[in-house]
């Protein structure tokens, strides 16, 4: 079997007109009561796999983001793992991202990178920039796998440290070029900017060229997302992932939550090719 | 039952001249074959146990690398969690740090912040600062646990982003001052600056006055230790938090591996002890 290849698919999904990512951030709390058994577990894989099912026509990708499957211990973790082959089974040509924002010295990082590629079956992970390119290596050397560095992230207070100056430039932009420079030699970076945030966006992308750029933080709201759309596609009107999560997870917390996840996500699908087309 | 608090358990530390924290970076390639059993889960808690009874006398903390764990999933996640309840229980003035390196937008940390405090139970974090405090409310709300920020990493590309001027000073000094001057609102912050830096945990010291220093990468090498307590004790003689890992764990791969864990431990003790009379 041929070696899952995240840019690869991610390419591929983007000449099918493909930009948008279903954020699986399955919190089980919030999870429709119609989806739930007596096992946390089974309930967080099964509500997951109804999801995929229903909004696997309109994406790009798949993001899991850890911490709603680590509140949960080792029975979240179990999810998440069968979640993610769940996803390679259902859609093989969607690849996942697993939004898991680790990053340690890079001894240490060996161990998320088999964790993330090895034990969940990821095909690409989000990392903090802190601790510079080298701590990174463990990730970026997996040519095949997708490496995706904060770089201006959709919070509030996101400028505390991305807006400092250094060398007359903003932190955000310095960790943009880094990344594009330098740490991109597999051809394997990509980089995270808040949807909340489209005159940066814009700067990024023009800083990095054709890098995908994960844009999380999208709702339905047009009027951002247009612009949005506008400032993130690189110059072949591609490089975005769009990603929106609790809005089509949590679409209807009836026992319609699937078809109602399949409507937002098909909303955002036909809202997205159309500012494509602008 | 009072609800146990990680300023006062490592302070208690402190005042017993304790200063040592043993890394639990339990890999399990590394287990020695005497410590192994069938099972993944068992074998690592089983280790981590014996270490555990064999270093108490001597550490002012442990702190799990979570890294280690997740790389062998819901078994390392299951072993993780046994190993810090089995602290609680053999040893519980000792305060537990989770080295997660955490760090999402502040919804997100809510989540995991659950998973270190209830899930796992641990009495501190490490975080990464890069989404800024805003984003890490759900951690610094938490007056008891303890939040330890990375602020001068022991890696060898550490400079990279960190070494960065900002106002004229660099951004891991920015990122000292921040936290002692806007995020320790309940007390309850630390910093993490590695043993390979003396100069600069220094000048970080110089910055935070008393809060806990996190300083991994201490070896059995009595003049970088020297000047590494030089340079990190605050001005009652505490604040420090050695931690060895590795060279602990592994002192020997034979049945006596408790046993030589239990001599290393002790010898850095009393480096340590002898330093800090200087």
């Amino acid at each position: 079997m041929k070696e899952r290849n995240f840019q690869q698919l991610l390419d591929a999904r983007g000449r099918l007109g493909k930009f948008l990512c279903v954020g699986l951030d399955s919190e089980f709390s919030r999870i429709p009561l119609s989806a739930r058994t007596d096992s946390i577990a089974d309930s967080i894989a099964g509500f997951n796999r109804a999801i995929v099912e229903a909004t696997k026509d309109f994406v790009c990708a798949y993001k899991p983001n850890v911490a709603f499957y680590e509140a949960y211990g080792d029975e979240g973790y179990s999810a998440l793992r069968r979640t993610v082959l769940d996803i390679h089974t259902i859609v093989p040509d969607v690849p996942v991202i697993l939004d898991a924002k680790r990053a340690d010295i890079g001894s240490t990082n060996a161990n998320y990178a088999k964790m993330a590629f090895e034990y969940i079956q990821a095909d690409a992970i989000t990392v903090h920039p802190y601790l510079g390119g080298e701590a990174l290596l463990p990730f970026l050397t997996r040519a095949e796998k997708g490496v995706i560095v904060l770089c201006r992230t959709s919070n509030l207070g996101a400028g505390e440290f991305q807006d400092l100056l250094v060398n007359s430039e903003p932190l955000y932009r310095f960790v943009a070029r880094r990344v594009a420079s330098k740490w991109n030699k597999n051809g394997n970076c990509g980089l995270v900017v808040g949807a909340t945030y489209p005159d940066e966006l814009h700067e990024v992308r023009e800083i990095v060229g054709d890098m995908p750029i994960l844009i999380p933080g999208i709702g339905a709201q047009g009027g951002d997302l247009q612009k949005v759309v506008s400032a993130g596609r690189d110059s072949h009107g591609r490089g975005i992932i769009l990603s929106s999560s609790r809005g089509i997870l949590f679409a209807s917390d009836g026992v319609d939550f699937a078809e109602a996840a399949r409507r937002e996500t098909e909303k955002l699908h036909t809202l997205i090719s159309q500012y494509m087309r602008i």
